[in-house]
């Protein structure tokens, strides 16, 4: 997507051809500034503090890490060296391992002096697979904007939640796929914004991506949305998903839920646009056998952003000696969900619709 | 409510019988600190700058404050003066007007050394009368969670919203008193408190006077308290209101209908707690009817808070160049109202469960 009119990737092999580039996402919204990555340390900091995030993104850095690791230390113990830091940096990213073992597969048949080409090239195909689907997804869920956009016969208004644009993945996003889709092909959108409290990824980040994009927004505290279909603001919502049962319940950010019920309420229809890694067809009942995680309860109690005078402060906002509780997802059960936009296209949030169209996870009854 | 094992409320006359105290809550929760009110513009300048907040708490300090003003020009230009500079304050709150205007018809009858004595009894009788409404609330909607935690057979959890507590009012609060009540009765009660984005009433406020007053409670995200409903964390959800229509629509603070949908989905009995003042009798359709205030974005875009230092400062949160909203109220259809907490009682929330318990607003059809 662009930023002022000029495309950018998340990530991106440098002219060198021996190192990447990334966009510093600890820096956004506030500074745009871009990183080098030319070595395995590079790479493992890089995903630890969140220079990059989003578990597609995440994946493709590994990727990249494990190619850097090899111009320094191409043997079989250099290779499982590089892998368990590479896994250590985030231990719950599945994108994460998923990534690693991918590149590591394709490298353990080669000899020592063909792993880093092969693995640069690797995790460039990974990345290229990641824009496809996002591209794919984009296209589906663009003719629904398009569609719901021609019925209405004005502009729409999308309500997203947290951030599952293009800065989470390398180009597109999945949530806002679409959304660019329909934008840059002259649909009439505008998005509300969660703000996604506690971590704000939707004030910080899906703000400044469809705000470099040009697309028309506006940010909303996390308690609006409701009022705001209540009243007919909202045509359609569309989330992302970190996991998804193959019945069609969404794990997502903590509140998405909340935003589906008062969806449903006002007759307002609720999509989550999600690639196939997510789908998880071992789980049938996304609220009793998806674990959410808790996360430290500073992430509610302290804000870090911006003071007038350009510098950065952390406050704290939570009455003192107040406990804190921090859940980080929960599950959208698929009776709220509308629609499933993947990259083979828009599923039935059920087991029958997801298998019509992923048939190869078919079993025999 | 106690502080530290010390009563308090949040207003009170002086020992000199000439000037009232109250708690600075522009200072909470970091700091608690009283400021004494001595003439009429410092009870103006109380409520413009928030040293006071809460419908009831400002209605009681400007009739107080009108008392202050027979100290300084007891004429009855004098009268209309301070009437119109206590108005002023703040332009929208009705209970400030209404208190107003009843301690001025006592006052003009008088002669002007009669003034100052008869206006400060007048402003107690105020107070007193909000205390004694908000214990009764506390007393009917204690039952209610003493039998929940007699039917539970364990310490139960109750959700709120916003800060409806004592510092809103005289003493008690009107959504926290079935909770001071129950606490203080030995009921085994735990308060989630939704943070409330954006100006953050329950992490400052609610979270301070349960801490001070020694309830056990939690401070949340306003996006957990779903999930939290999902998994049987949630027994009661009980909140305030701003404004009430004569059918059992609940007009409170933004994110309060995201709640009670979630209660409803979840089978989690809902209640409103509310004064009788609160209840507009010319209303049926909240939603369609009550206009909605539109509140400055920088609530939302910044924050303030206190740094490591001890220093307080505020930041910016969102991405620079987006546009915010801030509607600051939602509201509650009747029928995601389990009860309708009053001072006299636990109402059906419809027009002729309302008018059971006030039988005078009865009209022939």
């Amino acid at each position: 997507m662009k930023i002022d009119g000029k495309p950018y990737r998340t990530i991106w092999p440098a002219a060198d051809g021996l190192s990447v580039a990334v966009i510093d996402q600890t820096r956004l919204p506030f500074a745009f500034e871009l990183r080098r990555l030319a070595a395995l340390d590079d790479a493992a900091e890089a995903i630890r503090t969140m220079i990059v995030r989003g578990a597609p993104l995440i994946g493709v850095t590994a990727a990249y890490g494990l190619a850097l690791a090899m111009r320094e230390d191409a043997s079989d113990a250099g290779l499982d060296r590089a892998i368990e830091t590479l896994a250590a940096t985030r231990p719950t990213a599945i994108n994460l391992r998923w990534a690693l073992n991918r590149v590591a597969a394709t490298l353990r048949p080669l000899p020592s002096q063909a792993r880093f080409a092969h693995a640069f090239a690797e995790a460039g195909r990974i990345a290229e697979e990641d824009v496809a689907s996002c591209r794919a997804i984009g296209a589906h869920g663009g003719h629904i904007l398009g569609d719901l956009a021609r019925d209405k016969g004005r502009p729409i208004n999308v309500l997203t939640h947290c951030n599952a644009g293009w800065l989470a993945t390398v180009d597109w996003g999945t949530a806002l796929a679409p959304i660019y889709a329909a934008h840059d092909t002259g649909v009439p959108v505008h998005v509300f914004v969660d703000e996604t409290r506690p971590r704000n990824q939707g004030a910080a980040l899906t703000a400044f991506e469809l705000n470099a994009h040009g697309v028309p927004h506006t940010v909303i505290a996390d308690n609006a949305g409701g009022h705001l279909m209540q009243h007919g603001g909202i045509d359609a919502c569309i989330v992302g998903s970190d996991r998804t049962t193959a019945s069609g319940d969404v794990c997502n950010k903590i509140g998405t839920y909340l935003k589906a019920l008062a969806a449903r309420d006002n007759g307002v229809p609720f999509y989550a646009a999600l690639p196939f890694s997510t789908i998880d067809w071992s789980l049938d009942d996304g609220v009793a056998e998806i674990p959410i995680e808790e996360r430290d309860g500073r992430e509610v109690s302290h804000l870090t952003g911006r003071l007038p005078d350009g510098g950065f402060a952390t406050i704290e906002v939570v009455s003192p000696g107040s406990p804190v509780a921090n859940p980080a997802f929960d599950v959208t059960p698929a009776r709220l969900v509308t629609g499933i936009i993947t990259e083979r296209g828009v599923a039935e949030p059920s087991r029958e619709g997801l298998l019509a169209l992923y048939p190869e996870h078919r079993r025999a009854a």
